[in-house]
């Protein structure tokens, strides 16, 4: 398949929606960023990369980082990770405190924030220097164009009274044991970092591949954990329109609010779009059309 | 892949968990049936059958015929069927009204009941015999031992006060039309569908072959909506249990209190189970683990 | 106290807030009032009557039936009607069903519509002929000018998609025991029912005077069954604004979406107001006020 | 009336019910009580006292403190507290993040801990020492036995988790403006308050005398005011059982996990009880039998 000429097709298809969306503005450093700003990169387990548009510039990933903290989780523990999270989709947005109030303290998925800050709380157990070794797990899945936006973290923490809420909540319930102030502040530094859809696309291609890092060969995690990450990412990778998201692409894929989609294609490929203007649901406009052309053009769905 | 040879060994394998659940009691037909029954019924697009212990005797299908009916509905008014019902998954018990409160009568999903009485409804709109031309459109789909049972049927209406009240609920909000005991009368036939293990693999292979039925050739929808239908069924077809289903097993299915479940591997084959003991989620106990065990030796998962 | 200059007042007083909110269209005999309708009658234990403006016409009671229909419900069964119906404020909209659900079919209190439909169901028990003896019932309180409007009556049934709901979904908990067309029935022509404001402060003025019927010394229930549904009325009058109204008039009281409120003093009066004009919580916005400054000016809250 | 003789009888008719309910033991201090533990304190308006029991004791006063919070609020910033908080009972569990969800972070009421925690946001902008100055609002109030318990208010402050999610819950909807620490360490202080029955009666009698203490003569709050804090203990007084008390008692009061209850009756009374075994719902057991015996025995009950 002539992956550059449907990229070229789509990216040229995709731009006059365009001004239909809103860019995040709940932190100043996201509402800075231009709404025109699109790019495409796809990256195959063969090692081969295509790309279009920004796709070289960083990024918020914002949510997408739900898998790697997921993933690191994983990685460390194994699946004691689910005696302290579901893998049940939300119906609910992504903030919610009323499912969390109903089951107990334990989030219904890892992808949700009271999902990913007990992951967080999980790691924190493990990680002497969490910020430091979070990044460097980013690397080992072969992104090194990486960093962390400190202002943006910042900003996180300084405004993170929701997620300090269902911290606190949790906690009640004794599903937080650390401190809060340290579980938001490695919570929000993922939220933090930036990335390219070049670095996304080859980060998330273990998820593609097995769990092992194609250029590499290292295992990251075992087949089995590869395929239910995919699975969890499918029911509950976008707050309250995953199941829009299954029926429309096909493809398990995360979202976040700084309009970074990353999807996977098992055994063959990861791509990642980026476009800031989000819908009322908080996903990329640009980013989950070009996708569902992808799918329908190359017939690629899970389905 | 020698499926016999794996089918006797998952069959073997499962039989031990007889015993840890109870079967549906709702009705008193349903009460009836015998909890050691259990068989699995494996059917390829190339039209090869493999089977083991009851695959051939009959069963209440009850919410396997979601299915039929969300793909009858499709095959008559094609996308509008999602003006009146949504495709998010529920995140609350399968007959719940909350949701629907929050959400002005439109259901989550067309496999909850509430989104099941708006499908039906929408099918009464074109068919004059509806109870005919279900029987006549599931024979179509080239399963031939198949019958209503009419003491179910009436059992449900009987019984079917939740039914009434979300249907009535509905027409509140305009999003039911017809008359609700004739939209139940309906509704409450197709749950009352006889088939066996055989004839639901069958009967669900041309959502294994993008629409197409492989022994006739017969389109019955688009290869998107068979694409379509599957995704619905991995992010909504197991209740409030959709999540794990993906998670442990990775295939789109649908299971029914009966204790049914069909399974599809797309572009491959459809696999039926049948063992009517349910764990506390209305989902058939052995049913999951066998179709478990299946993708993890098969390595046949989506993801 | 000169009762008539004071309502004099009031009446001059309220008139300005007309034109703020809209009369009630949920069905078109209703919507066919003239909101510019205001009446107040007061009636006290010794037998004095007092009224101004339209006091005399008569209008669709609707709600305020829900107390005539618990009294009856309490008189012939006593305490009974308890072990069917709750006396907690709702917390939610008139129609909800989400309370009930969670609470098991049983509603939060008498004067919500699931609540009122049970104690129909148990009247039902006990009337051979329901609507008649309602009338009857409601005639021995001394209210004479009494009558069902047989076309809203009609309307509420031929409508009540959401009643028909709520008793469907109780009968699925085993709360509703005679048909549920039968209890509409009932309920819908309680609710219809025409009195003037004249009528219904007579027809209260048992509850402010200890269950016994001034005029002719009849007991209807014992006084403490009468101190019990005055609170009630306080705790759960005015749907969604229980706690406005005791804040603001401190009276106990019910309300209807005919724009009818009663308000109880005990051992001294009972004061009817109508207008049609609802606030957007369904209550009757000169109605409120008039109260709240009857209550201000006469210092006679319960409070 | 002879007060002496009913509270001696009451006394004797209501400690048979120890032992049905339990100790709250959410904090280690209050589960050290006997549960043995009762006591009644009356204060009439006239200066009367009587008493029984254990009615000179200090307890922790927990939740009853909300009243002195509320009326403090309203002293120094008069309606403007109703601007951040509502009047209307929440028909769920006191501690609900639920209902703050749909309502945008405005609590239902004062009662509530939601609502308390606003209320104390609203005295940090007015006292610059606001643990000294609430318990010389107490003591003006002509409660002279008083103290914070220091190891309950620490207790309180390190459990406090749900409290601590409430309040930032409420900071992300701009509904907390100080910091969370500071407003739950005034907050748990007032919980931590310790005070006899009979201070508790004492403190509460200018809510009988229309705002102004008896003894001194001294206005705290005006009449008006006086009424409306009676109007929303009587509604929401009592967690998910103020119905049930307006029901059973048909009184304004407050009740505390401490198993305190005071009560008033409006122009003549004000009468707390002391007995620690709660029931399911929070509320002393023998507490509320002994307002509910009171209440039917003097007939004094403002319905």
């Amino acid at each position: 398949m002539n992956y550059q000429a449907l990229l070229d097709e789509i990216y040229t298809e995709v731009q006059p929606l365009f001004g239909q969306g809103h860019v995040a503005d709940y932190i100043p450093e996201l509402a800075k960023i231009d709404g025109r700003k699109f790019g495409i990169a796809l990256e195959t387990v063969e090692g081969e990369c295509f790309k279009i548009g920004d796709a070289t510039e960083r990024f918020s990933i914002q949510s997408i980082s739900k898998v790697f903290n997921l993933a690191l989780g994983i990685r460390i523990v194994g699946d004691q990770v689910w005696e302290r999270v579901g893998v049940e989709p939300s119906g609910n947005p992504f903030n919610s405190l009323v499912q969390l109030e109903y089951e107990k303290g334990i989030p219904r998925n890892p992808f949700i924030n009271a999902g990913a800050l007990v992951i967080t709380d999980i790691l924190l157990d493990h990680l002497d220097h969490p910020n430091e070794e979070m990044l460097a797990f980013v690397e080992k899945l072969r992104c090194l164009d990486i960093n962390y936006n400190e202002e943006v973290a910042q900003s996180e923490i300084q405004t993170g009274y929701t997620n300090l809420a269902l911290a606190n909540f949790m906690k009640a319930y004794q599903n937080i044991n650390h401190g809060v102030e340290q579980v938001l502040d490695a919570y929000s530094h993922q939220c933090s970092i930036e990335m390219s859809c070049v670095g996304l696309a080859k980060s998330f291609l273990f998820l593609a591949n097995g769990g092992i890092v194609p250029k590499t060969g290292e295992r990251i995690i075992t087949a089995i954990q590869a395929k239910r990450i995919n699975a969890i990412m499918l029911t509950c990778g976008f707050y309250d329109e995953a199941g829009a998201f299954a029926y429309l692409v096909g493809l398990p894929g995360k979202s976040g609010v700084g309009g970074g989609i990353v999807a996977v294609i098992p055994k063959k490929l990861a791509i990642a779009v980026w476009s800031p203007e989000l819908n009322e649901r908080g996903n990329s406009i640009r980013g989950i059309r070009a996708l569902e052309l992808f799918a329908t053009r190359t017939g690629m769905s899970v389905f």
